[in-house]
């Protein structure tokens, strides 16, 4: 099945990121097709971002799950229960790559023919899947933060949806704009996509750097079918991945250790060694408060 | 089975870039084990290369396997007796995500248990048998190419093989650089690896912008146990994946599209209407001569 | 991947048998959206004859595979080296439920999402997937049956992506009758489509019974998006099934057994006990001419 | 494993239908053994309707457990925390082609050796298992339209039992009598067995049209080995397929759509255009008072 | 991945114990390697003793989960919400090769590249592996049994882990016992190890027979990494198998049978039939007292 | 599928032992059901050994196609155009547990429902298949080694097929002997089963102790369905596993490494400094020459 999109577990983020990587490492006669492949590319490039967003609120979500003091009965009874308890002895409080009936995302799910326009109709249907996916999760789901990750990727998914119809059209003449929205909900019907329509992030597309996807104006313009508004890239390059809070440490289930002290004196000694200052250089996760961040609606719903 | 390196299908990568992604997206006190964190990311990211290297390579050499008209009998009867004749029908002349048992890669092969000293040892343990798996590729193909592109992937292997094992030496004091090598025939063995042991690609980490990972030389230093020459971080930051060809369209496989000149000229008028310059903005693939590259050496053996 | 049409083995149509007939089992409230459910369920009938119709092909080329004594040393040899030997020792000269590189058709194949929007796009998405398929079989079979068999699917497999394509059109007024052909080749390009298409076959869908699916009309109509002429419902209702033959015993795989002559007399016997007439009653399969039909000529090229 | 019977999802009665029916497309010397080709053609034929009658209790059952509009937080709350959570959000309410652990039917459970003798060994094998696991179904179920339709395939799949093994014997004079009932537990123990026991059920086998399956009862005689009643062929052909309520629209799950009269209007419109009366012509699924059929119950039991 | 070690069901021990067995069959130049070969091979040997515990211990467990007559409905209703429901449908109240996700141990599970000290890197990381997922399932589990079986397998565990990373260091003169203990928390911390660590049961490795693996002490020696204490080989050969007991018939369930006494008669009657003594020779299952056994445990602590 | 007997490879005699050992595990009211208890049993210890005998087959016909120094171009060029190609890159010259296609075995192929008639009605529809499966391999095989094996292994298969069926005959009463042979095909027809019939090995059952499986004979008895011969329980226990032949290294696929000279080295210093005799102690494989042996056979067929 093409677009088991099994979110909140982050098989539905990897079927898209994987569809358009390869599409992309596999595209033929790139200069001549430029637009097309700029848009694949692209929007890959996002997705490897949502992997990474999808796999930040499970880490968040997780955080707390299994407290207490390594090898301590019971520390891991409150889990017991669940209907996958081999995402805890496998992965402890972490993402893996599976849905939630711990079935692991595989390779059969990338289409890649290498028919340019076949391939957009895969990514149409893919992303209508996903858009009909996410709003049942959506209508399952009952945490705040969880609504908020929904919300954002139902904004995004939509953007992608449009782009791919869009392409179709531009490639072929017929007009696929008559099937938005589809399921035939309107977007912003879901008050957690509200925020991010009212900065426009249903109308963007973005380019990762200053010098790539330079030609992705050719393809995705035009009307947006739900709205009217216009189409358009950003002019900003994206904001880099999704902003990952420095998690803490659970040493109940061994993560990073279950002595973390030890290993942060170890890596102390090891940076002091290195002639590195006291104070780590830059930073790999930020602090926590993630104002106005997805995440950070995550991480303030669960304090 | 963790290491299923099926090269020249591009699971063995996958399995590696994976790994890496998923420890990283689930590393717990990142600022406080900072060096470890820079480790574990900075090959992800490297390994991110690898996957599109390995499929860059699979489409230069299906360039021509499926010569001719679309839908003409006869284009494809050359591959009808071949291993993996599905891997023509689903995929034409493009990689896919399986190896060359039409086995597709899944999220099972992914170990991220978020305990620092096992996901370590796991990861040794993964380029151990990646190791042993492409050096038995090597011994196996006969195309100057896939030997090139062999030779590259062992010397940069290595030094993720030795990356891990340091770093575990490290965390824990255990010497672990007898192990070396594992299995226990020198690298410089192999001329294929030659070019890039005299560029000293088996002693180098890279980073891949100006300002992240700059912790790794925290963990990565000390004698190469191997030649005994000091392990470094390059001070270049890594070049932008693999160059792409920009390979030429298969019409009998319907890549870009049976008629491939057509795409062409709906790409040509859009990028007119947009206001894009005559000639593409950029470059998304190279104009194939491949000067010195590992994927150079991949096409010039192929004509 | 949803439309592994692995043809010439049987999951290709294996896939659309399956997914119409569940999508159809789940259809909700079908009175009142009745053409759509009678177009559903009218395509799922007649792909329960293709699978018939690929299996008889199988059958029937499979025929001469394994010829000589049970238990003879050699009469299997011939096969010893093909690429799925497991055939032979699991299935001896019959179709199994698996592709040509012995992987099982499986239920996540099936999409039914219950929503008929999306159901459309997928099933037009699925016939284009299978058409591109079927086109690149195609070029690979050298045998005039083979060819004879996909130029048959071919056509009546373009008939169902119009059929999905209109009826997405007519429930949403998007137009998409600018993506065909996809792929972008004529079906009529093809000679071995020809008969097929002389005989209106490309322009038609079919009844199973004097009082099913009369709704089909109100959907299936309008210009054929290749050829402009009109698509209609058949007055006759669909011919049964494929015609089969009565395929000879193969002594060396055991089917129907090492000693086919000692089950014909039992069968006699007992038919005769039970005061049948000598003569089998009707025929359950034919004398094996197949005048005109399409695995008639399957067999007439096998001998 | 064969007979994976998880039922109450549909796969169980897929084994039996997928089995027999492949079993039937590659029978060989068909006339010949002509009584054994329609024992096993006429039980796959009754076994397609098993899937559908699963399908439709599945539907059936599942109206109602999502009900709200489509988009609104908390519809599909009260499945959150099911086993299969998956199944609602890929499913929505309707069955899908797996077992309640979501893992899919696939092709590797349809054993079709060829050989009668084997083949028939398997069936009996397959329909042992049947039973074993519709007995423990039985026990586990509460709700009365489960257990009534239980009862149901109880009382078909031990015809279906008796006639594989009364074939076996016909075959070879092996005396399989003694082996039933097996489970060793009798039918009739199961109060709701009952009232398809009295009407004869658990004695005949179907035909499906005036002229099929004529030598059935060449095989399909004797002695029941539980009661000592003659085995029969029913006089009439067998009632058509399992009778479909119209089950109404879930919106909230997009079935067929979030604005089902929406669709219902387009489908009028679309019937008007194509001349067709006002009321629909026949009848795609009855008006639900489903008076004594099994699915009646499962309806009554519901209301 | 290759330490999914999925306890409490059976599949973690079927992992090692396969591993081992294939490598041991697969061991090249024996005797010269001869110390090598008899730790892998005896290591195997004690694994088989632990699928049967596992299993038994399961089958203890499950005994009474299903109390009932045969045919009743109720009888299983108790676990109609269970995780795993189809476990009580296929397998009743027994142990299956799955883990708790109902997902089947398979071969892609074996490492077995016959390079010795990759090998050993493996099972070094397996054992590591096993150990973590047992903490963890020792936090999660609060039935004594399960307890003290989890705290048995732990410290059998520990030595093996020990005596993989021992062989490596006397191949390859890397000293391994600073990675011990991994996860870093000591096995005399979990209370339900101590029984068996002061039987000295973390610091013996055995043989099965008077004859067998008469070279391990050659390699499993010296001190033990945590506690310093000596290794040794064990002076007695190995216990046989686990203690299994006669675990009472499940009627409901139908195991042995519905009617267990009617098996017992023909028994009965059989072995007088065959001249042997009225009480059975020798046991194949104690009675159940345990004394003093971890099974013995498992059993007292459910009663 | 259940007897999916693959052999060459490993996974049929896998199948059956994992079966009995499983349903051995699971027996409940093992003293009342005594007889029956020791024949699944000791048939499960019986096949433990065949799986011992397929690998050392697979071993030893694999020795040689990979001969060469380690890291030398060509050393597998002989072997990249076989079927399975991953079987050698990821098990080098040794036995996988997998089939022909490199798929799997799992653990869903065993069958154990607990309950005795069924599981029975199971063993010998597997064992049934089994031979089916064995036979057509015959007919594939040309080594007269291979030959020599399957001969082997119809035989002992043939024992249990019969074991399974007359258990089943003792529990029930119904005569399943009429049933053989099953494929009907004798196996004294086969010259390879000659020299184990004439030695009576057709007729045995055997234990592993003399003290084990005391009871067998209660049920095992009576006259063989083909030759009417008496089936008894052999005097002798059953010689000890399969003779193993200490197998050369193979250096080029780095078994047991590429230096095998090395590890011969540091396992005499280890021997020696654990003060064993410079002769290793007993043997853990002969010298090869098998006299009379099957692997024997094999060998002497390869020299």
């Amino acid at each position: 099945m093409p677009v088991v999109r099994r979110f909140p577990e982050s098989t539905g983020e990897m079927s898209t990121f994987m569809n358009y990587t390869y599409q992309s490492f596999n595209f033929r006669s790139r200069q001549q097709a430029r637009p097309f492949y700029d848009l694949v590319a692209s929007i890959a490039a996002e997705e490897f971002g949502h992997i990474e967003l999808v796999a930040t609120a499970i880490n968040t979500m997780l955080t707390g799950a299994a407290d207490g003091e390594p090898g301590e009965v019971g520390d891991l009874s409150a889990v017991k229960g669940v209907r996958n308890t081999q995402h805890f002895i496998a992965g402890g409080a972490g993402a893996l790559v599976q849905d939630s009936n711990a079935k692991p995302w595989n390779g059969d799910y990338v289409f890649a023919s290498g028919d340019l326009v076949e391939d957009l109709t895969h990514n149409f249907f893919l992303e209508t899947g996903a858009r009909n996916n996410k709003l049942k999760v959506y209508e399952m789901v009952e945490h705040p933060a969880a609504r908020a990750l929904t919300g954002y990727l139902l904004v995004r998914g939509g953007v992608h949806q449009v782009a791919y119809a869009r392409a179709l059209e531009r490639l072929t003449g017929a007009d696929l704009m008559k099937l938005f929205p589809s399921p035939r909900i309107p977007t912003d019907k879901i008050p957690e996509c509200q925020p991010h329509i009212q900065r426009g992030e249903h109308l963007k597309l973005y380019r990762f750097s200053p010098d790539d996807y330079q030609e992705l104006a050719a393809v995705f313009n035009g009307p947006h079918p739900e709205t009217g508004e216009e189409l358009t890239i950003a002019e900003q390059i994206h904001p880099e991945g999704a902003p990952a809070f420095d998690l803490p440490a659970q040493p109940a289930v061994f993560a990073p250790g279950p002595d973390p002290e030890m290993i942060a004196e170890v890596a102390a000694k090891l940076r002091s060694a290195a002639g590195l200052p006291e104070q780590p250089t830059g930073v790999v996760a930020n602090d926590g408060d993630g104002n106005g961040s997805v995440i950070g609606k995550v991480k303030d719903a669960l304090t």
